[in-house]
């Protein structure tokens, strides 16, 4: 059966399988921002978030998270059930910044005393307005349940990746996560783990290793994911 | 003592009084958007502001609801109770318009299963930020508790106010409610309930009837907002 593309977004495109079930995802050597309207093309980019995410799925795979990933296929491609999607994201912050710091006029750095939760509608045409629980189920883009479950497992991927980045040597300033369900209906972690959607500083220099690097133009973005997959991996390997 | 202007808005003042405990509000001839920049004086826009807040607070008050109104002073001022108040905006929609409407790309006109329930951060500089639970308590805005029952108050007023204007002939689409802290501890309904703060439309031909005719240009706004209020005596007069 002819593989189809079902679709191409600004790191990674999904592919049909022969297994109804069943997605191939390709992660692109390609690195984009402002919603698509700068983008540009990194050598060995899309391996180091494979890697990456392949390596954190994994982690929380064996932590008892139920996720939709299935394999890693190559460099860049991995294996991974097909899910009905839910067009939320759901941000996590555990120290202020980015768009956080901008909406309040707060200074980048500060820990928060209790991670912030928001919840984003993803639709690029509308550039991914917020919406909190009220929104989302007037929108119908979840049930409050799923709404509630959703925030119950990021809370528990919160937890168990900040002191996973902090055995690398990192902190997870914030992070992005998307859910969906498979076709029994259980509710799973989907899309991908990597520093296109995460904030990771140097535990020590506060030094950027996530897509800020490419943001504000401060190092090679390939060399910076491969650093924190490096990290990650000496992380796990010592025994967490 | 010297009265002091200790607050002046967008469409009101608030005054010192010779008591500590008590602020007196003069309702201005005046209206504003997109956060001032476009501002308008109209004849006694002020004295019908003030009569409709009047009305709806008395109200509340009657249906239990703790409110900072003391009395009407005259056709343009009232006394207040001072409160420490909380710098969020409570924003409930019935029916979708206006900011809803845009920001998910909907039709307006649609009423919602439940009603949507979104906070915002009162700053100007700021542009009045969203702001969900986790991020007012993150920046002191609130606590959870205060959070909590700010909305437990909020949803209270929706159910009143929903029922006094249907039967006064309008549907309540939307309405922005901000409260206070007593020197005591209590928490209370303040700032003022007014066609500038909500969405009126016509029961029948839905046509508008707040700050929306200013804002579309679609009528005189002292005009509207005094039928308002003729409406809404002759509700409460017939016996709610």
């Amino acid at each position: 059966m002819m593989e189809k593309l079902l679709y191409s977004g600004k790191a990674k495109q999904m592919w049909s399988t022969d297994d109804p079930e069943l997605l191939r995802v390709v992660y692109l050597d390609q690195a984009t921002m402002l919603n698509g309207k700068r983008k540009d093309h990194f050598a060995g980019k899309g391996t180091a978030a494979n890697d990456i995410s392949t390596l954190v799925f994994q982690y929380l795979i064996k932590k008892g998270i139920p996720t939709h990933f299935v394999k890693r296929l190559s460099d860049t491609e991995e294996l991974v059930k097909k899910c009905d999607m839910i067009r939320l994201e759901f941000v996590t912050r555990n120290i202020i910044a980015g768009h956080f710091a901008s909406r309040f006029g707060l200074e980048e750095g500060t820990p928060l005393d209790q991670p912030v939760e928001e919840t984003f509608y993803k639709s690029d045409e509308l550039d991914d307005p917020f919406a909190n629980e009220s929104d989302a189920i007037a929108i119908k883009a979840c049930t409050a349940d799923d709404y509630q479950k959703c925030w119950a497992l990021a809370r528990q991927c919160n937890v168990l990746l900040t002191k996973l980045f902090a055995n690398a040597g990192m902190k997870l300033v914030d992070f992005k996560l998307e859910f969906g369900k498979l076709p029994d209906g259980t509710l799973v972690l989907a899309d991908e783990f990597s520093p296109d959607n995460c904030r990771l500083w140097d535990i020590k220099t506060n030094a950027h290793m996530d897509k800020d690097v490419f943001r504000k133009n401060l190092a090679d973005i390939t060399t910076t994911y491969d650093e924190v997959y490096d990290r990650l991996k000496k992380a796990i390997a010592e025994g967490d």
